[in-house]
């Protein structure tokens, strides 16, 4: 008979979840007293934190708990390395519905777990409450290594706009998994068909996490992980400056490729995976200025460059509005 | 025409919330960014999480937005009291319905800044979504001050058990607003009525959060903050330490006088009282032990004494098991 959630009281959930949960570096107090404590080495901590709700953040039809709680960590982990920083420590809530399979929130448990592990932080506490569909709310916390933060508002006029992390893969695998041209096994880890890239890169996102704490010692002026889209993003880090944010579209020339068989399997031409790449979001790259002849770090690409904003900060692509919006005409047109 | 969440985006609500929650000492980067930055100065910090699911842990006919925003506030603040710690920052995600009344979420704001202000901590960041009910999940951070961490495991035999806060009152609280026996403007703050300490004790409760620090001062060898009842979190320093957690029936009087009225207006007796005071949840005080002749600081009663636990951890009451579980049977018999 399938174990579900209302078979077992808080503790035992709890005695279920925690063995799970390795402890990490930073771990001084762990799971299991009013509150955990953790090591903050420069004297100061970076705290971001953010809801997952279920049928709005994910589907349970398409995402296993173990997805789930990859996707959890890597999305807070992300806004970490934005700052500069190294993840350290999270802090995880859920609300589970009765009827929800034990093994679910096991699955959960270890995808939390192997994102955490990779990114050298853990899960040092959280809480467990009833409720109507899964909710997952994660603070997630990090070290600057005594550098200053890089917020999204230090971008200058002639600095290098550049990205590290994939481009649009999330938005390809959202695409091809709500027209039903893949399954969520051809996203599975162990799956290897062409699909696979979109599929997981939807599934399970890997932020370039390590990408952060290089941007910052190379100089980066602002950052920003990209959850929304390059060009809402971008429009981010243009408003918070007061710069023009300038994208070339050749440098996106390989992204585009990249997406072709999943525009293809989807009967879309180019146009679409352009779109994929400018407007999708929930890829959680890094998008960062750096001063003109800075080197970018390992993984970083250049995609343009910061103009005086001549009080209208924005973006522009090749110098133009990007046409009708943030992108999604590549699809009405 | 009243302004609902639907009407307006997350740029514009977060507008309308960000003005309502000001600055604390220890907020080196507010929100804004893709985290925030928070002053660590002992080089740790402690930290818990909470989540708040409407209709299981708050009702919107009894619960304004800012009794929602005190009480989420005042629980995860409890719980940095408990470790012997200072509040500095908390963030906070929200799960929102469209048709929420905007008005709802800036009273909910107001009331998270009142109770922040008044600890000397303040929001620093948080995470918007919709949902179909209301969803409060609060990540809190506090400092320790140089002292070690006040854990639950360090009770020892010989210890003198002691509690600050109301012991009760929002469990009465809860009683009358279930029985229609008081409505929740008898607890609103304009209030004076008999009813109005137990209706404003459930809606808006107000941990002792200065003895804790006050506490792990005094040399408290084991401290929690009591968010499911005497009894039920007497027993859990009784099992991580491995003693007998012995209460003395007759230091809870005034306790169970000061909660006559609310048994009165219910048509119960002063037994009813008792199972408030013993197995009511949710007033969010601390129970800490201390060491044989220490001075107990200000606002810290004594319940009772620490005994050896001889193999079998457990609460008692003047030496005998509590009649029947954790106390209700003072309802049923």
């Amino acid at each position: 008979m399938t174990e579900r959630v209302r078979d077992l009281d808080e503790t035992a959930l709890l005695a279920r979840i925690f063995p799970l949960l390795p402890p990490g570096a930073a771990t001084l107090v762990g799971p299991g007293d009013d509150a955990a404590v953790v090591a903050a080495p420069d004297g100061r901590y970076v705290v971001s934190t953010d809801v997952l709700v279920e049928d709005r953040h994910f589907r349970r039809r398409w995402s296993t708990g173990y997805d789930v709680g990859v996707r959890a960590a890597a999305q807070n982990l992300a806004d970490i390395a934005a700052m500069g920083g190294r993840p350290t420590a999270l802090v995880v809530g859920l609300g589970l519905p009765g009827d929800l399979e034990v093994s679910w929130v096991e699955g959960f448990a270890r995808g939390l777990a192997d994102a955490c592990t990779r990114a050298g932080a853990a899960v040092v506490g959280g809480d467990l409450s009833g409720a109507d569909t899964v909710l997952v709310s994660v603070a997630v916390h990090g070290d600057l290594g005594g550098a200053a933060p890089v917020l999204r508002s230090g971008a200058r006029p002639g600095d290098v706009v550049a990205h590290a992390g994939v481009r649009g893969r999330s938005a390809a695998g959202l695409a091809l998994l709500s027209a039903g041209a893949a399954s969520p096994d051809d996203g599975a880890p162990s799956a290897h068909g062409p699909l696979a890239p979109y599929v997981a890169g939807f599934l399970r996102p890997e932020p370039p996490l390590d990408g952060g704490p290089a941007a910052a010692a190379a100089g980066a002026t602002a950052m920003l992980d990209v959850s929304d889209g390059l060009l809402r993003d971008a429009g981010r880090i243009a408003r918070a400056s007061g710069v023009v944010v300038d994208l070339e579209e050749a440098t996106l020339a390989t992204s585009v490729s990249d997406l072709a068989p999943a525009a293809r399997a989807l009967g879309e031409t180019a146009s679409a995976a352009l779109a994929w790449v400018l407007s999708g979001g929930e890829d959680h790259g890094l998008l960062a200025t750096f001063p003109p002849g800075a080197t970018l770090p390992a993984g970083f690409t250049r995609l343009g460059s910061v103009r005086a904003g001549d009080g209208s900060p924005r973006v522009t692509v090749d110098g133009r509005a990007p046409s009708a919006g943030p992108g999604w005409d590549h699809f009405r047109g």
